[in-house]
């Protein structure tokens, strides 16, 4: 057999091997794309590029869905060739965060557990062609995914046709590390029989029959790498107050040293809360998050983790040499799903999570904006936080005080955006401290906020709003004509004051 | 036997039987009592009518927890005498929100489901004293609640005592109507055995040891009634829109004529909506709700619902009447849940509910605001509505364009607090029209808002807030210092302009 032949063990398939021109062919103006792809991983890289080009040379437009973010700037590049009229349901690439601010681009932000859902139950336009890199296809037709699964299960399945990019550079050892379950169809829907992290409910394929795979395109390119940042001294500060409140939580008996499992959110800060469990007693510990990113190897090697289970993976390239490689040794300790099962409400509450996500800004109440600058300007969706925090057991935010060297305070009077309500907010987390919202009311949280989170240099300001809102009364004191002004300062001069 | 025998079925808890002073001098200055009630019916009556004497006699304050609001003017006899420090995690009465908006009484404001979780983890402080109204209490101790379950079963289960208050004007036929399912603990949760509306998963009373059982009183005051009104010319319109929409959905193919299982916030503009379907070609239709409200039974009699679950009833007087005599002929087709499992978000993803619910005001995006008056002064809790938009089906919200005999606006350029993000919200319907905002960006929902929500007297200034707010850009534009002025106006004159 050649190398070709192991990875696509579908004879008849294998005439149906093409070059991404042809395949992207398939894909003609105004269709509704699904391509896989999450948190840079995984994604279908060939076809995307060709059909850049060729809408470059013959305008045409798609509306683009995939899991969540894409790698090599192909959200750019797609969007620079000005081949995106809609995007669902997550980005977070600049030139087409710019096009989607400039209304170029209709950007239709969804929980991430709920896109699927959507299109299952054709509340929103059908995928035309799934686009899914895979590791190989099986006999029978099942596509298996390679470093993330995100919707690729479901765009393949819904899909009309599908290609596949089968990337050679793409360990086959990725094989068997996928667990596919679809829910089943209502009114005869069934529990999501996930009942622990390491739960295995469906196949370690995609079950597509093969006629519906149109065309393969083979490709060697690897994943782009992540382009988190390692701790800093702030991050190492709020990883320290989120262990002493966890440490604490175990002292008072709802916790054990063990926890709950955990999710964090993409990004430098929740990666670097978690790096930040290897120096702590916490042990036995397991994940039920949406992406594995370099944290989560750094606590297996640490022998902290003993199970995490994502939707994608998404490394450092440091971290990638080092464990691709050794992929076997990690695997009965790992699994991809569906991120619609990796995030589905029904099981983030059942394992009674712990949710650590990043908030953009969050007021004295305990709203928090995680997507848009100054109330107007997209900066990333909101991605799977809100499948999260809703659902959790603890639901913790976390944010650096300040922003753009201390021109913005991330703790505002109001915020200008809301994505997840004071109701969804347990905890909140700067470099300055906690805030154990649990229980209280919005005065009472107005309080621990403000005596925990600010930075000293905007804690007076937020103290004096407050106190002259508190003078206005109400259950939730604000001064309305207020109450955005530092967002109106950030907007004409780029600092909150 | 005698009448109270039969009521209360275990022989040695008949000792337990006090007055309503007796059992209230259970409760002690500063503790968390967790009392029966939602909606206005099945609250303990008596128990904290003598607490509210006792407190102006003897100064006290309690925390009080219960289903949803209270019957009787409860809560504003108690807020009254300064018995309430803090109140979770719903209300609506007009007194007690006075003393919550002066911050007097610290309210926390709950998702309904996520109350008695809180609990059962410890991350609220425990109930001291359940007070939980009943029908009969079983041979081994159980409690059989009366016309809602609310929080009841887990605060009596929770709860170091139990008062149990047996209502002899609550027909006894009301036994066998509830079905107390409690989930299992984490880490070993299994998944809520809710298939359908109809599906029975637990035991038709609250399963108490009779020795928690300090003390019974027995009452004779019948529920409160439902202080709902008629469908007008306006609720007409938006049933209107929504059978419209909902018949479109059914050409389409999305849905057949049975639809699907149907939930209806509490209050005037839901109940008229679900009243309008009796003449719409739907049929075999079910509901999975919080408060089955007159509009159940009106569609019930109209042979157009088929089962009903809920987690109480709520009646006017005129169907109280009619119906609590025939409660025989109408049980095989209800069953009252605790709040938990009616608004389980597993179970109302599992299902796939149509929802429908009341918004205080939207604004241009579909962001909806169902609390607080000029984003300042609580109206109402969130109450459930949260635990079903999230994961409905059909996400659909309903107002009024105007209120204060057209004062206000119910659709503003920006809400002035925000309960449920876009990201929730479907449906958007008006006297005036429906905005059907499934897989649109926030320009184009704007655009849909506008052309279908808006009263004739309001679209002009909201059409050129939001020409003027595209003309500086932007994924979701704004015109910041302008976003909150109309409820400033509002705040100052009680008119938006």
């Amino acid at each position: 057999m050649t190398q070709l032949d192991t990875r696509i063990r579908n004879s008849a398939l294998r005439q149906r091997v093409t070059d991404a021109d042809a395949a992207a062919a398939l894909i003609q103006d105004g269709m509704v794309v699904g391509m896989s792809g999450f948190t840079r991983s995984g994604e279908a890289k060939a076809v995307p590029m060709a059909l850049a080009a060729r809408a470059r040379a013959h305008p045409m437009k798609i509306t683009l869905m995939t899991g969540a973010s894409l790698g090599h700037d192909l959200d750019r590049t797609l969007a620079e060739a000005h081949a995106l009229s809609r995007r669902i349901p997550f980005m977070s690439d600049p030139g087409l965060r710019a096009a989607i601010n400039r209304g170029e681009v209709m950007y239709v932000d969804q929980h991430l557990s709920e896109t699927v859902e959507m299109l299952r139950t054709r509340q929103m336009p059908g995928v035309d062609v799934a686009v899914i890199e895979a590791v190989a296809i099986t006999e029978n037709g099942g596509i298996v995914p390679t470093t993330s699964v995100g919707n690729s299960a479901s765009f393949a399945i819904l899909a009309e046709k599908v290609i596949v990019e089968i990337n050679l550079n793409q360990p086959v050892t990725l094989e068997g590390l996928h667990d596919i379950y679809i829910p089943t169809w209502r009114p005869n829907r069934q529990p999501i029989p996930v009942m622990h992290p390491e739960t295995r409910a469906g196949l370690p394929y995609i079950p597509v029959p093969p006629e519906k795979i149109a065309a393969i395109v083979v490709t060697e390119k690897t994943d782009s790498y992540a382009t988190i940042q390692g701790p800093d001294d702030e991050t190492r500060a709020i990883a320290g107050h989120l262990t002493e409140f966890l440490l604490n939580e175990v002292r008072q008996g709802r916790l054990d040293t063990t926890l709950a499992p955990l999710q964090a959110g993409i990004g430098t800060i929740a990666n670097a809360v978690l790096h930040g469990f290897i120096d702590t007693p916490f042990h036995d510990l397991t994940m039920y998050s949406e992406v594995l990113q370099d944290s989560t190897f750094d606590l297996m090697d640490a022998g902290k983790l003993v199970f995490a289970s994502g939707s994608a993976i998404t490394l450092s390239e440091q971290r990638f040499r080092q464990i691709l490689p050794r992929l076997e040794d990690y695997k009965p300790k790992l699994l991809l799903r569906p991120q619609e099962i990796s995030n589905h409400p029904e099981v983030v509450r059942r394992l009674g999570l712990i949710c650590i996500n990043t908030a953009l800004e969050f007021d004295l109440y305990g709203n928090v904006n995680s997507t848009h600058v100054a109330g107007t300007q997209m900066m990333n969706g909101i991605g799977g936080s809100g499948d999260f925090a809703r659902n959790a057991y603890l639901s913790i935010f976390v944010s650096k005080s300040t922003a753009k060297g201390g021109a913005i305070s991330s703790v505002v009077p109001m915020v200008s955006h809301v994505d997840h309500t004071e109701h969804d907010v347990d905890i909140l987390v700067t470099e300055h401290g906690l805030a154990d919202l649990r229980g209280l009311a919005p005065r009472e949280r107005a309080r621990v906020i403000l005596a925990h989170c600010p930075h000293p240099d905007w804690r007076p300001a937020l103290e004096d709003y407050h106190a002259r809102a508190l003078a206005r009364g109400g259950h939730t004191p604000h001064l309305l004509e207020e109450a955005l002004s530092w967002h109106v300062r950030l907007r004409d001069t780029g600092r909150m004051r």
